[in-house]
C-alpha cells in the first residue's frame, strides 16, 4: 500500500512531489501551506464588524527584473484599504504582506492590525499576493494563470516583493504621503515576506512584524501525544492491508466516501494543523477548534469514548480537530468538494516545487510522532520537475535572501524587525528565536501557536498573549519615533 | 545644423535617445559610459607585471527572477582569478564588480586591489558583467545578444547583481571557503553595483568599496575654463554654418576624414573625459594624458600655440586630450575604426535607455561650459523606446535600490561601505559625499578624479592620494576584524 506522506510537521512541501516520484500519484491533498488550509466545507465565522475596507486594483507589471517585451504585460493586483484611522500626510501605513491565499481571509483574521491602527493613526492596506485570490495574470482565471510553466513562471517571491514595493510607492505617491512610514506585517509565509521586505527594501518599509516566519528553515519535532500517535501508524497501515481491517477502519472512522486510504493523511493533517493552530482560546480560523486543541486531542487519546483500541483513540482525536461542533456526519476524504476555498492551490504547489524549498531539514527523524521517513531530495526534486515542467532551484532562496547563517548578517545590516514565534507551532523550529540586536527582536512564547499574536484579541486571552501584543505595539512605537526623528518630521505620535 | 549633444558633464545617457527624438539621427558615438570610453585607436599601455590571472567561465543562469522555461537557459560568464596571495580557508576574497566593458580592462587598471591583496592575503576575482566582454548570451556574439529586445532584455542591474551572488557563492563553495569574507570593489557604474551588492546581498558580501559611484544621481556642474569654453560653441556652430567657416575648421582641426560636423562632439567628449580622468599623475587608462589634464587643457586655452582665436585655442586644448604623445596625424571623427575596443556598446545604450536612467537632474543649466539645454524627459523616453523597442522604466532603479533619500535608510539598514569621490570628477555630484555612519564612510578628495583611488600607485602620487588609499585599507581591515570576531574565526589578520 502506497504511503501517503501528505504532510509532516517538519516538512514544508514534501508529499506531493515525493508521492509523484514514488509513483504513488498525487492522492489526497497537495502539501498544506504554512498559513492556511481548509479541510472541509464548514463555513468560517463572519469577520468582526470592524473589518471594513475598500477593494482596489493595482495595475502590476508582470516581470520586474528583465526588459523583455513580454514582461511589460500587466495583471490586476487586488488590495484592500481602510483609511478610517489614518492621520494623514506622515502618519503610518500598515501593510499586510499577502501570502498564499485570498487576501480577504487574511484581512479578516489579522485582528492585531485592526486593533493597532487607531492607536497609531495608521492606514491599513492588505495586499494580495500575485497568483492568489483575484490577482491572477493572463485573464484572471486560475486555469490560465497556471496553464503551464510559461504562465506560472512569474510566480516567485522576488516578483511578489517587487509587487509590494511598487504598489506601496504608488499608493503613497497618490496620497502625497511620501514621508509616511510604512510598517509591514505578515504571518507564516507572509511573515517571511515581511522580513524579507524589510531586508531587501528598507527604503520602502521601515519596519516589519514577522510572525511565525520560518526563515531559517525547519529543524525540530513535535512531541505531543508521542507514544500513541507514534504507534498509530503501524496500526493504521496494518488495518489498511486487509479487507477486514479496511472494513473496520471504515466503520470506526466513517469516511464520507468510504475512502479509508485517506485516513493516515487525515491524521497527519490534523496533527500538523492542530499544532499550528494550538491557540489558547477557541478559534474559528479555518475550522472550529477549542482552546488548546492539541491538549484536547491528547485528552481524547488518553480518555477515548469510542473504544480503547488505538484506532478508536485516534478517531476520537480526529473528532476534536474535524468535528468540534458536532455538525459533521462523516470525515471527508482527500479531494472533497470545496477543498480549497481560499485558492491556495495550485499556487503553493508551484512555489513549493520551484523555489520555496527549504533544504535545511527534510525527512522525519526517529523522535517524532510520525513514522521515520528519511528524505530523498533527489526524488523530491525529480517529482517537482515532473509536476511543474521546470527544474527546481532549491538554493535560490538562500542565495537571494540569505540562509541559516543570517543572524550575523542581520546584526550588521538589518534593523527594525520583530520575529514572533509560538513554540507550540512546529514552524517555530525554523524561526528566529533569539533577538539579534536592539531593533531585531525575537518574541517567543512557549504556549503560542501559529501567528497567534496577529489574531483579534478576546476576553479569554491569557496574560502572556496580551503581553506579547503590548510589546509589539511598543516596539513599533519606538521605530516610528526614531523614524520621525531621523526624518525631522513632527511626530504624529503625540 | 543639428546639434549633436553627444554628452554633457551632467548627463549620463542623454544624447543618443535625445538625438533620435530630435530627428537628428544617431551621429557619432552613443552616450559615453561612466567609466570608460575609447576615443581612438591608440594602444593602451600594457598592464603592470603583477596583473596575472587565470581566465575562467561560470555557467550562469539567464534569468534569476522567474521560473519560465526559457530562464533556465545559460551563458558563459567570464571571470579572472588570482589566488597567489590567498591565505586559504577563511582569508578574504576581493571581488571586482565588473561594469560596462571587457573585464580585462578593469583588471589591468584596478591597481588598488592588486596592491591590497598581498597585505590582506586575499584572493582576487574580477567578474565580467553580463552582456559585456565575452559574457554574452545566445551564442557569444554581440549581434546575437543584442539582436532585439527579446535577446537584450536580460541585461538589467538586478540580473547582474544576482550573477555576482551566484558566482561568488559557487566559487567559495568549490574552494570550501564558505567562511571567507568577501569584499567587493567597483568604480563608477561598478561602484554603484558594489554598493548595491552590499545593500542587497549583505549575506554574501561583507563590505563594499564604491568608488566614484553616483548612486544619488547627478546634480552639479563643471566650472573649468568656463568662459572660453562656454563661448566656443557659438563660434563653432557659426563656423559650421558657412562653407568658408567649415573649410577653416577643417584646416585648424585637421579632421582625419574632413568631418568637421564632429568637432563639437569631439570637444564635449574631451571636456567630460578630461574631467573624469583628471588624475594627479600622467595616466594611460584609455588615452595618454598628462597629470592634471584639465589644468593642461585650460593652459592650452590660455596660452595657445596655434592662434589667438577661439577655434585655435580649442584645437590646442583638444591636442592635450587626444594627442599628448604627438603621434596623432589628425583628429578622428565619430565612428572611427575600433571605436569601442572594450565592448561597451550597445550594452550601455541598452542599459541607459531601459533602466539606468537617472531622472534626478537632466539638462544643462546656465552655469556650465556647455550651451544651456533644458532636458526633455518625454523626448528622451520616446527616443529610448524607439531605440530599444521596450518602454523605459525610469523609476525602477529607485524603487529597487532606493533613491536620493537613501542616506537615512543606509544609516539604519546598511553598513560597511566606503564611498570615495574625487571632486574633479563630474560624477561626484551624484555621489555620497558625507559619511552616513561609523561604517558607511565617505572619503572625498577635492583634487581627485574618477575612481582615482582604485588605480595603481605611482612614485608621483600626491600625499592626499596616498592617504586615501591608506584610509581605505584601514577601514577594510576594521571590517575584517569585526567579521572574524562575529564569526568567531581566528583572525587571519595577525
Amino acid at each position: 500500500m502506497a504511503i501517503h506522506h501528505l504532510v509532516a510537521s517538519l516538512l514544508l512541501f514534501f508529499s506531493c512531489c515525493h508521492a509523484v516520484a514514488a509513483g504513488a500519484g498525487v492522492r489526497g491533498r497537495l502539501p498544506p501551506t504554512l498559513a492556511t488550509w481548509r479541510q472541509y466545507a464548514a463555513a468560517a465565522a463572519p469577520p468582526p464588524q470592524v473589518v471594513q475596507y475598500e477593494t482596489r486594483y493595482f495595475t502590476q507589471r508582470l516581470d520586474h527584473f528583465n526588459e523583455l517585451p513580454a514582461s511589460n504585460g500587466t495583471f490586476r493586483q487586488r488590495y484592500l484599504v481602510n483609511g478610517t484611522f489614518w492621520g494623514g500626510a506622515a502618519a503610518p501605513v500598515f501593510v499586510y504582506a499577502g501570502n498564499e491565499g485570498d487576501v480577504a481571509l487574511f484581512a479578516s483574521n489579522t485582528g492585531f492590525m485592526w486593533e493597532a491602527a487607531p492607536r497609531f493613526r495608521a492606514m491599513l492596506v492588505f495586499v494580495e499576493h500575485r497568483y492568489y485570490g483575484e490577482s491572477l495574470p493572463f485573464g484572471g482565471t486560475r486555469a490560465a494563470a497556471f496553464a503551464d510553466a510559461s504562465a506560472a513562471g512569474y510566480l516567485t517571491t522576488a516578483q511578489a516583493l517587487a509587487d509590494f514595493a511598487e504598489l506601496i510607492l504608488s499608493l503613497k505617491s497618490n496620497l502625497t504621503a511620501c514621508k509616511a512610514p510604512v510598517v509591514i506585517f505578515g504571518g507564516s509565509y507572509g511573515g517571511m515576506l515581511a522580513a524579507w521586505m524589510r531586508m531587501k527594501y528598507p527604503h520602502i518599509v521601515m519596519g516589519a512584524v514577522a510572525s511565525s516566519a520560518p526563515i531559517l528553515g525547519l529543524n525540530s519535532e513535535s512531541k505531543h501525544c508521542y507514544d500513541v500517535l507514534r504507534n498509530s501508524w503501524s496500526e493504521m497501515y496494518k488495518a489498511l492491508a486487509t479487507d477486514a481491517g479496511r472494513a473496520r477502519l471504515n466503520q470506526t472512522f466513517n469516511m464520507c466516501k468510504g475512502n479509508v486510504d485517506d485516513i493516515p493523511g487525515l491524521v497527519e493533517k490534523a496533527l500538523i494543523y492542530g499544532s499550528m493552530m494550538d491557540y489558547p482560546t477557541p478559534s474559528n480560523f479555518l475550522t472550529s477548534l477549542p482552546a488548546y486543541p492539541v491538549r484536547e486531542i491528547c485528552r481524547a487519546i488518553d480518555k477515548p469514548t469510542s473504544g480503547n483500541d488505538t484506532v478508536s483513540r485516534i478517531k476520537d482525536a480526529m473528532t476534536i480537530y474535524y468535528n468540534s461542533t458536532g455538525g459533521l456526519a462523516c470525515f471527508p476524504g482527500a479531494g472533497a468538494e470545496d477543498d480549497d476555498p481560499y485558492g491556495m492551490f495550485p499556487g503553493w504547489t508551484w512555489q513549493a516545487c520551484t523555489e520555496v524549498i527549504m533544504t535545511m531539514s527534510y525527512g522525519i527523524g526517529n523522535a517524532t510522532v510520525f513514522p521515520p521517513d528519511p528524505f530523498n531530495l533527489t526524488a523530491y526534486l525529480a517529482g517537482c520537475l515532473a509536476t511543474t515542467g521546470v527544474p527546481p532551484r532549491p538554493h535560490w532562496i538562500q542565495s537571494y535572501f540569505g540562509g541559516y547563517d543570517i543572524r550575523n548578517v542581520l546584526k550588521r545590516s538589518g534593523s527594525n524587525i520583530i520575529f514572533f514565534n509560538g513554540l507550540r507551532d512546529p514552524w517555530s523550529a525554523g524561526g528566529i528565536l533569539k533577538s539579534i540586536s536592539n531593533s531585531i527582536i525575537a518574541l517567543v512564547e512557549p504556549k503560542g501557536g501559529h501567528h497567534v499574536d496577529l489574531r483579534f484579541s478576546t476576553k479569554e486571552d491569557p496574560e502572556w498573549l496580551k503581553k506579547v501584543r503590548r510589546q509589539e505595539m511598543r516596539i513599533i512605537a519606538d521605530w516610528l519615533k526614531q523614524y520621525y526623528s531621523d526624518e525631522a518630521i513632527d511626530s504624529m505620535m503625540n
